[in-house]
């Protein structure tokens, strides 16, 4: 069965852990949707996100792989878990000669930002759930998208730990 | 010369790339500090962005050898560019039994959401630069961070491509 999964990956901060890790992945020909490392509260270690979508049997054989390797702390599937989940944005849109009226009321109502502005281009920054990333990009695609970039996303479970 | 540079590489959608890339990095013992990858306004193409510290001359040469790779479409040394950078981090900080007033202040100044709350815990949306970051992560610490998640950055060029 075809699922998408978010997993959440602790690992010890070592040169060569996302080398590793992705060609997990890269080995079963398996296509990570997004992934995103950052440090997380202590220096020594890094939290990757990692989205896949693809065969729920294949998906749970990578998690327990994942789980032998070394410099690999703890893995969470988050599908488990009540979790929160957020992705970050950047979309540089085309304004020269337009009305900005409309391209601002969907900035609003996504509670997005404008984070940068030309004579030519806006630069919007938006957090949210894949969806809603999704439907933003969606409705201002009519302006014409110049350059975006997303983050993929990062995810914590609710509550206390 | 020790620098950081934030690199943005476009490649082609195909599962392995990520692991030829992170390959690259740690076949030469470099560190990424964060990496982040996700969709483009081209459904058949990914943007990752790269901060990785150390040695200019080494990272030149990575930055030529990125530019070799099959699948990769285009790489932007970002720190030739004026450009626009933003990362976001959720943090999960312990509130049981404490005056909640100064953590409210510290979210308000940097503009940053609470997202999710029970009656142990806030958790915290925050965007920005690493420095902005790091900023109110050191303000909220002396609250107890239970855990952190941050994407890794992502930067667009400003104005016209």
């Amino acid at each position: 069965m075809t699922k998408t999964k978010t997993i959440s990956v602790i690992v010890e901060n070592q040169p060569g852990v996302l080398a590793r890790i992705a060609g997990l992945f890269s080995g079963r020909a398996y296509n990570i949707d997004s992934l995103a490392v950052g440090e997380t509260e202590d220096k020594s270690t890094s939290r990757m996100t990692i989205m896949a979508t693809g065969d729920e049997l294949v998906l749970d054989q990578i998690v327990k792989q994942l789980n032998k390797l070394i410099d690999v702390i703890k893995v969470v599937d988050m599908s488990q878990e009540s979790y929160v989940e957020r992705e970050l944005a950047l979309i540089k849109v085309n304004v020269a000669g337009k009305d900005k009226t409309e391209l601002m009321n969907v900035v609003n109502v996504f509670r997005a930002r404008i984070v940068d502005a030309t004579n030519e281009t806006y630069m919007i920054e938006v957090t949210g759930t894949d969806e809603k990333i999704t439907a933003l990009t969606d409705l201002v695609k009519p302006f014409g998208i110049q350059e975006m970039s997303r983050t993929g996303a990062v995810a914590l479970t609710r509550g206390k730990r």
